[in-house]
């Protein structure tokens, strides 16, 4: 998706992304450009694999400095959530631990509750392919699992933070579900205008002979009205379509 | 996220993920991992630069074999959505169009309907970087675009396949927003084993001297109430904790 608007600030103030021994630097990177897309820029490393800093991960984040720049690196799970005060852990639901699990949108509302009212927050991610070891699970407060094809729900790294990133995004997001887009140059047609568009279309069907089975013409008037009433014409379109029906008639009038 | 379970159906029926002119195989097998992981499988592909099949995708797909098996190849995109009666085209909200922009979650909602009427959907993504065409987006019957960081909204492709997936497999998943994972050789706690739990904890504090203080004893046990009624344990964490209990008075006892 493109569209990076820069005059809007960045977001700051959102839970921590804490990847626990990350092995590849380009899953750093991936992980690093999702949180951004998400508003997130707190992000910490537990022993990443191949150093820090890393060029892979620099190349991979598609310029997501505000993250790269101030990732912290740390040698214990521990140290890296000393500062927090709640805490989710991403892995696949428990079999043999008594542990809250939550979605990742239940998550993101207590995130934002917890962190609205000024508490430091974090998210664990384990490692490629293994995940988290249970000793840092159970330093959480609850799990955090993504509800996904129970035949194939192995996550790539950076897709489980954006799982989770999304869904603080988008809870507080203020976007309509559903608008029409409009370009500033045209309005929404009025139902007046709509009316000169049918009565003209009418007007050229009649003389066309289209119309002329008399019984049949309220039927067919109505499913033309219908028809050009879903498309939700705007002032521009219905001057367009009219230009159209003029043109058409033009020609059959020059034969 | 681990946990496959291969006792479960693969979901069929989703709408198909066209990926217009993608130029990475990896980034192929990545959107194939991502629809896998969200029980899509119609991959179609339109004009791949790097030709199909490609050892990358596969490569990249983490054995998502459902999706990349079956992938069919289009050289227009005319060709690849011409069986679909609904179709989104994922881009950013457009400027000089006038189009209906859904979010990810408003169109799994109406896919949903769609497909659940019988209906064929199908959603078109544009190729790295540069996104779809507006030729393209005009054949679309809405825009479909993820609110994201607006100072940072450039997805990658698989994430991009990601939001889309994710929101269609969580419109109608049934896991509980929270819940408590408990193991099946254990059940919650009765408050029967609570109070009993609460009263062996008291009389040893009386016997140790720590409830010496009458006017403060209700306060004190009202606080220790509280604090293990906070964290819901299991008949078996119960006997743990009072197992605790009589380790420690054995410890003092023998001093």
């Amino acid at each position: 998706m493109a569209g990076t608007d820069l005059t809007q600030p960045t977001m700051r103030g959102g839970p921590a992304i804490i990847l626990v021994a990350p092995q590849l630097g380009e899953n750093i990177g991936m992980a690093a450009r999702a949180m951004l897309n998400c508003g997130l820029t707190d992000l910490r490393l537990v022993k990443p694999r191949d150093g820090w800093p890393n060029d892979d991960a620099v190349a991979a984040s598609a310029d997501a400095s505000d993250v790269i720049d101030n990732t912290r690196v740390y040698q214990t799970t521990r140290d890296a959530i000393a500062d927090l005060e709640l805490l989710f852990a991403t892995t696949a639901r428990p079999r043999d631990m008594v542990k809250r699990v939550v979605t990742p949108r239940r998550a993101a509302e207590e995130l934002h509750s917890f962190v609205g009212q000024g508490g430091r927050a974090g998210i664990l991610f384990g490692k490629e392919a293994k995940g988290l070891i249970n000793d840092d699970v159970a330093l959480a407060d609850a799990v955090l699992s993504v509800p996904l094809n129970p035949r194939f729900s192995s996550l790539n790294l950076a897709q489980a933070v954006f799982a989770v990133g999304y869904e603080w995004y988008q809870y507080h997001d203020q976007t309509p579900a559903t608008e029409t887009a409009t370009p500033k140059y045209t309005r929404p047609g009025t139902k007046q205008e709509m009316i000169y568009l049918f009565e003209h279309l009418e007007s050229e069907l009649d003389d066309s002979g289209f119309l002329r089975v008399e019984e049949k013409r309220p039927t067919m008037v109505r499913s033309f009205r219908n028809m050009l009433g879903r498309a939700n014409l705007t002032e521009q379109e219905i001057r367009t379509f009219r230009g159209i029906i003029t043109s058409l008639v033009g020609k059959r009038k020059r034969r």
